[in-house]
Protein backbone atom coordinates (compact mmCIF):
# COMPACT_ATOMS: atom_id res chain seq x y z
CA UNK A 1 0.00 0.00 0.00
CA UNK A 2 1.78 3.74 -1.01
CA UNK A 3 2.25 5.53 2.12
CA UNK A 4 -0.10 8.34 2.90
CA UNK A 5 0.47 11.42 5.00
CA UNK A 6 -1.58 11.94 8.18
CA UNK A 7 -2.44 15.12 9.02
CA UNK A 8 0.27 15.35 11.87
CA UNK A 9 3.15 14.22 9.12
CA UNK A 10 1.88 17.26 7.60
CA UNK A 11 2.39 19.53 9.93
CA UNK A 12 5.53 17.45 11.22
CA UNK A 13 6.98 18.48 7.74
CA UNK A 14 5.34 21.69 7.13
CA UNK A 15 7.49 22.01 10.69
CA UNK A 16 10.76 21.87 8.66
CA UNK A 17 9.83 23.31 5.72
CA UNK A 18 9.07 26.49 8.60
CA UNK A 19 12.71 25.76 9.93
CA UNK A 20 14.14 26.23 6.41
CA UNK A 21 12.46 29.27 6.09
CA UNK A 22 13.81 30.81 8.92
CA UNK A 23 17.23 29.73 8.54
CA UNK A 24 16.93 31.64 5.04
CA UNK A 25 15.72 34.62 6.47
CA UNK A 26 18.58 34.74 9.68
CA UNK A 27 21.07 34.33 6.79
CA UNK A 28 19.36 37.81 5.03
CA UNK A 29 17.14 35.95 2.37
CA UNK A 30 14.07 35.22 1.54
CA UNK A 31 12.09 33.44 4.33
CA UNK A 32 11.07 30.41 1.78
CA UNK A 33 11.49 27.28 2.93
CA UNK A 34 10.81 23.25 1.50
CA UNK A 35 10.65 19.71 1.91
CA UNK A 36 10.10 16.59 -0.54
CA UNK A 37 8.76 13.83 1.36
CA UNK A 38 9.11 9.92 -0.46
CA UNK A 39 7.33 7.31 1.86
CA UNK A 40 6.84 9.21 4.98
CA UNK A 41 11.49 9.77 4.38
CA UNK A 42 13.08 13.45 3.94
CA UNK A 43 14.49 13.08 0.95
CA UNK A 44 15.79 17.02 1.30
CA UNK A 45 15.18 20.26 2.92
CA UNK A 46 16.04 23.79 0.93
CA UNK A 47 15.26 27.17 0.85
CA UNK A 48 15.57 30.18 -1.30
CA UNK A 49 18.87 30.79 -2.44
CA UNK A 50 18.17 34.26 -4.10
CA UNK A 51 20.56 36.73 -1.33
CA UNK A 52 22.86 33.39 -0.37
CA UNK A 53 23.80 32.37 -4.14
CA UNK A 54 22.86 35.36 -5.93
CA UNK A 55 20.25 32.90 -7.54
CA UNK A 56 17.48 33.43 -10.29
CA UNK A 57 16.29 30.22 -9.94
CA UNK A 58 16.84 28.68 -6.59
CA UNK A 59 13.53 28.80 -4.90
CA UNK A 60 12.31 27.00 -1.53
CA UNK A 61 10.96 24.28 -4.14
CA UNK A 62 13.70 24.50 -6.81
CA UNK A 63 16.66 24.51 -4.54
CA UNK A 64 14.94 21.34 -2.64
CA UNK A 65 14.38 19.55 -5.64
CA UNK A 66 17.81 19.96 -6.82
CA UNK A 67 19.76 19.20 -3.35
CA UNK A 68 17.51 15.91 -3.62
CA UNK A 69 19.56 15.12 -6.90
CA UNK A 70 18.94 12.61 -9.77
CA UNK A 71 15.60 10.39 -8.46
CA UNK A 72 14.00 7.89 -10.80
CA UNK A 73 10.62 9.56 -12.01
CA UNK A 74 8.80 6.78 -10.15
CA UNK A 75 10.09 8.75 -6.88
CA UNK A 76 9.20 11.96 -7.63
CA UNK A 77 5.41 10.40 -8.35
CA UNK A 78 4.93 9.07 -5.35
CA UNK A 79 6.01 12.24 -3.52
CA UNK A 80 4.76 15.15 -1.41
CA UNK A 81 6.52 18.49 -1.43
CA UNK A 82 5.54 20.82 1.69
CA UNK A 83 6.12 24.50 0.43
CA UNK A 84 5.91 27.33 2.93
CA UNK A 85 4.13 29.66 0.55
CA UNK A 86 2.38 28.75 -2.66
CA UNK A 87 4.38 27.78 -5.23
CA UNK A 88 5.33 30.16 -8.50
CA UNK A 89 5.00 28.94 -11.68
CA UNK A 90 8.54 28.06 -12.08
CA UNK A 91 8.36 26.02 -9.04
CA UNK A 92 4.69 24.72 -9.94
CA UNK A 93 6.12 24.09 -13.30
CA UNK A 94 9.00 22.18 -11.80
CA UNK A 95 6.43 19.55 -9.44
CA UNK A 96 4.10 19.66 -13.22
CA UNK A 97 8.00 18.17 -15.26
CA UNK A 98 8.32 15.61 -12.81
CA UNK A 99 4.51 14.77 -11.69
CA UNK A 100 4.86 15.30 -7.98
CA UNK A 101 1.51 14.50 -7.51
CA UNK A 102 1.00 16.72 -3.74
CA UNK A 103 1.92 20.09 -2.82
CA UNK A 104 1.22 20.88 1.05
CA UNK A 105 1.53 24.63 0.76
CA UNK A 106 1.37 26.35 4.29
CA UNK A 107 -0.24 29.42 3.08
CA UNK A 108 -1.17 31.76 -0.37
CA UNK A 109 -2.43 34.75 1.32
CA UNK A 110 0.79 36.47 0.66
CA UNK A 111 0.93 35.14 -2.91
CA UNK A 112 -0.57 32.86 -5.24
CA UNK A 113 0.26 32.40 -8.54
CA UNK A 114 -0.29 28.45 -10.23
CA UNK A 115 -2.74 26.69 -7.67
CA UNK A 116 -5.12 26.55 -10.82
CA UNK A 117 -2.78 25.46 -13.55
CA UNK A 118 -1.86 22.98 -10.84
CA UNK A 119 -5.32 21.62 -9.89
CA UNK A 120 -6.31 21.75 -13.46
CA UNK A 121 -3.65 18.75 -14.37
CA UNK A 122 -3.93 16.61 -11.07
CA UNK A 123 -2.07 17.73 -8.79
CA UNK A 124 -3.42 18.06 -5.28
CA UNK A 125 -2.81 21.03 -3.26
CA UNK A 126 -3.76 21.36 0.10
CA UNK A 127 -3.03 24.79 1.68
CA UNK A 128 -2.91 24.29 5.78
CA UNK A 129 -3.37 28.38 6.25
CA UNK A 130 -0.61 28.33 8.88
CA UNK A 131 0.07 31.18 11.15
CA UNK A 132 3.72 30.64 11.79
CA UNK A 133 3.82 30.74 7.36
CA UNK A 134 1.68 34.17 7.05
CA UNK A 135 3.91 35.81 9.50
CA UNK A 136 7.25 34.84 7.74
CA UNK A 137 5.83 36.63 4.79
CA UNK A 138 4.20 39.68 6.58
CA UNK A 139 7.90 40.30 7.92
CA UNK A 140 9.33 39.41 4.39
CA UNK A 141 7.26 42.63 2.50
CA UNK A 142 7.53 44.64 5.92
CA UNK A 143 11.57 44.65 5.86
CA UNK A 144 12.73 43.24 3.02
CA UNK A 145 10.23 44.38 0.00
CA UNK A 146 12.58 44.82 -2.64
CA UNK A 147 14.40 41.06 -2.42
CA UNK A 148 10.52 40.24 -2.71
CA UNK A 149 9.84 41.99 -5.70
CA UNK A 150 13.18 40.72 -7.38
CA UNK A 151 12.22 37.62 -6.32
CA UNK A 152 8.91 36.92 -8.30
CA UNK A 153 10.08 39.33 -11.05
CA UNK A 154 7.99 42.17 -10.43
CA UNK A 155 9.58 46.02 -10.57
CA UNK A 156 10.31 47.32 -6.98
CA UNK A 157 6.74 48.19 -5.11
CA UNK A 158 4.76 46.85 -7.23
CA UNK A 159 1.88 44.67 -6.24
CA UNK A 160 2.88 41.11 -6.53
CA UNK A 161 1.24 38.99 -9.60
CA UNK A 162 -1.33 37.31 -8.93
CA UNK A 163 -1.84 38.00 -5.39
CA UNK A 164 -5.05 37.58 -3.56
CA UNK B 1 12.30 52.30 -29.79
CA UNK B 2 12.61 48.40 -28.00
CA UNK B 3 15.28 46.14 -30.15
CA UNK B 4 13.56 43.58 -32.33
CA UNK B 5 15.54 40.88 -33.46
CA UNK B 6 15.86 40.39 -37.45
CA UNK B 7 15.53 36.79 -38.77
CA UNK B 8 19.43 37.44 -39.06
CA UNK B 9 19.87 38.03 -35.64
CA UNK B 10 17.48 34.61 -34.74
CA UNK B 11 19.84 32.91 -36.55
CA UNK B 12 22.91 33.96 -35.20
CA UNK B 13 21.54 33.84 -31.68
CA UNK B 14 20.76 30.06 -32.37
CA UNK B 15 23.78 28.96 -33.60
CA UNK B 16 25.46 30.35 -30.30
CA UNK B 17 22.44 27.75 -28.55
CA UNK B 18 23.47 25.24 -30.39
CA UNK B 19 27.24 25.76 -29.93
CA UNK B 20 25.86 25.01 -26.02
CA UNK B 21 23.93 22.23 -27.21
CA UNK B 22 27.18 20.69 -28.36
CA UNK B 23 29.67 21.07 -25.77
CA UNK B 24 26.79 19.49 -23.68
CA UNK B 25 26.72 16.54 -26.12
CA UNK B 26 30.79 16.52 -25.68
CA UNK B 27 31.01 16.50 -22.35
CA UNK B 28 28.50 13.49 -22.44
CA UNK B 29 25.16 14.98 -21.10
CA UNK B 30 21.89 16.23 -22.34
CA UNK B 31 22.24 18.62 -26.11
CA UNK B 32 20.31 21.44 -25.33
CA UNK B 33 21.67 24.92 -24.72
CA UNK B 34 20.33 28.15 -24.85
CA UNK B 35 21.38 31.99 -24.78
CA UNK B 36 19.37 34.75 -22.89
CA UNK B 37 19.81 38.20 -25.09
CA UNK B 38 18.97 41.51 -24.45
CA UNK B 39 18.82 44.36 -26.62
CA UNK B 40 20.97 42.85 -29.05
CA UNK B 41 23.74 41.81 -26.25
CA UNK B 42 23.85 37.85 -25.06
CA UNK B 43 22.98 38.16 -20.96
CA UNK B 44 23.89 34.29 -21.03
CA UNK B 45 24.71 31.53 -22.71
CA UNK B 46 24.32 27.84 -21.18
CA UNK B 47 23.58 24.22 -21.42
CA UNK B 48 21.74 20.92 -19.88
CA UNK B 49 23.54 20.28 -16.52
CA UNK B 50 21.81 17.38 -15.91
CA UNK B 51 24.96 14.95 -16.54
CA UNK B 52 27.60 17.60 -15.77
CA UNK B 53 26.53 18.40 -12.35
CA UNK B 54 23.95 16.05 -11.46
CA UNK B 55 21.49 18.58 -11.58
CA UNK B 56 17.45 18.02 -11.67
CA UNK B 57 17.07 21.65 -12.26
CA UNK B 58 19.54 23.15 -15.00
CA UNK B 59 17.66 22.61 -18.62
CA UNK B 60 19.19 24.87 -20.82
CA UNK B 61 16.98 27.41 -20.14
CA UNK B 62 17.06 27.31 -16.29
CA UNK B 63 21.05 26.92 -16.88
CA UNK B 64 21.04 30.18 -18.88
CA UNK B 65 18.91 32.19 -16.76
CA UNK B 66 20.84 31.41 -13.90
CA UNK B 67 23.73 31.97 -14.77
CA UNK B 68 22.55 35.72 -16.31
CA UNK B 69 21.95 36.62 -12.53
CA UNK B 70 20.18 38.61 -10.58
CA UNK B 71 18.23 41.00 -13.47
CA UNK B 72 15.66 43.68 -12.74
CA UNK B 73 12.36 42.87 -13.36
CA UNK B 74 12.75 45.06 -16.46
CA UNK B 75 15.46 43.21 -18.27
CA UNK B 76 13.69 39.70 -18.24
CA UNK B 77 10.69 41.79 -19.68
CA UNK B 78 12.40 42.69 -22.87
CA UNK B 79 14.62 39.87 -23.53
CA UNK B 80 14.15 37.29 -25.87
CA UNK B 81 15.28 33.15 -24.69
CA UNK B 82 17.02 31.23 -27.39
CA UNK B 83 16.45 27.44 -26.70
CA UNK B 84 17.21 24.35 -29.22
CA UNK B 85 14.39 22.42 -27.84
CA UNK B 86 11.16 23.62 -27.49
CA UNK B 87 10.68 23.91 -23.18
CA UNK B 88 9.51 21.81 -20.69
CA UNK B 89 7.03 23.37 -18.37
CA UNK B 90 9.58 23.89 -15.86
CA UNK B 91 11.63 26.22 -18.35
CA UNK B 92 8.35 27.43 -19.50
CA UNK B 93 7.30 28.18 -16.41
CA UNK B 94 10.34 29.49 -15.09
CA UNK B 95 10.27 32.46 -18.30
CA UNK B 96 6.40 32.75 -17.40
CA UNK B 97 7.53 33.86 -14.08
CA UNK B 98 10.27 36.66 -15.26
CA UNK B 99 7.61 37.57 -18.26
CA UNK B 100 9.65 36.87 -20.89
CA UNK B 101 7.77 38.24 -23.77
CA UNK B 102 9.43 36.03 -26.45
CA UNK B 103 10.96 32.55 -27.11
CA UNK B 104 13.11 31.33 -30.02
CA UNK B 105 12.77 27.60 -30.27
CA UNK B 106 15.41 25.25 -32.54
CA UNK B 107 12.62 22.49 -32.77
CA UNK B 108 9.33 21.07 -31.47
CA UNK B 109 9.48 17.99 -33.26
CA UNK B 110 11.68 15.89 -30.42
CA UNK B 111 9.51 17.18 -27.78
CA UNK B 112 6.74 19.68 -27.27
CA UNK B 113 5.16 20.13 -23.56
CA UNK B 114 4.62 24.14 -22.91
CA UNK B 115 3.57 25.67 -26.04
CA UNK B 116 0.26 26.14 -25.95
CA UNK B 117 0.59 27.50 -21.98
CA UNK B 118 2.91 29.75 -23.56
CA UNK B 119 1.34 30.86 -26.09
CA UNK B 120 -2.36 30.96 -23.78
CA UNK B 121 0.02 33.67 -21.29
CA UNK B 122 0.88 35.75 -24.02
CA UNK B 123 4.41 34.96 -24.68
CA UNK B 124 5.13 34.64 -28.60
CA UNK B 125 7.11 31.08 -29.56
CA UNK B 126 8.87 31.27 -32.53
CA UNK B 127 9.80 27.68 -33.82
CA UNK B 128 12.79 27.96 -36.42
CA UNK B 129 12.45 24.10 -37.29
CA UNK B 130 15.99 23.82 -37.34
CA UNK B 131 17.89 20.52 -39.04
CA UNK B 132 21.14 21.09 -36.45
CA UNK B 133 18.48 20.72 -33.62
CA UNK B 134 16.71 18.05 -34.74
CA UNK B 135 19.83 16.31 -35.85
CA UNK B 136 21.18 16.57 -32.11
CA UNK B 137 18.10 15.36 -30.28
CA UNK B 138 18.09 12.29 -32.75
CA UNK B 139 21.52 11.13 -32.12
CA UNK B 140 20.16 11.56 -28.35
CA UNK B 141 17.33 9.83 -28.30
CA UNK B 142 19.64 7.22 -30.32
CA UNK B 143 22.45 6.50 -28.11
CA UNK B 144 21.21 7.90 -24.77
CA UNK B 145 17.75 7.40 -24.12
CA UNK B 146 17.87 6.69 -20.83
CA UNK B 147 19.80 9.83 -19.40
CA UNK B 148 16.77 11.51 -21.98
CA UNK B 149 14.14 10.01 -20.22
CA UNK B 150 15.53 10.81 -16.75
CA UNK B 151 15.58 14.38 -17.74
CA UNK B 152 11.69 15.04 -18.97
CA UNK B 153 11.16 12.70 -15.82
CA UNK B 154 9.49 9.55 -17.64
CA UNK B 155 10.38 6.23 -16.87
CA UNK B 156 13.33 4.47 -19.05
CA UNK B 157 12.13 3.55 -22.60
CA UNK B 158 8.78 5.75 -21.55
CA UNK B 159 7.76 7.81 -24.74
CA UNK B 160 8.29 11.40 -24.31
CA UNK B 161 5.32 13.56 -22.71
CA UNK B 162 3.46 15.49 -25.07
CA UNK B 163 5.44 14.44 -28.10
CA UNK B 164 4.58 15.00 -31.06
Amino acid sequence: MPWTATPDDDRRFMDLAIEQARTSWDEGGVPIGAVLVHEGRVLAAGHNQRFQQDSAILHGETDTIEKAGRLPAAVYRESVLYTTLSPCIMCAGTALLYEIPRIVVGENRSFEMSEALLAERGVQVDVLDDPACIALMERMLAERPALWSEDIGVDEGASTKGAR
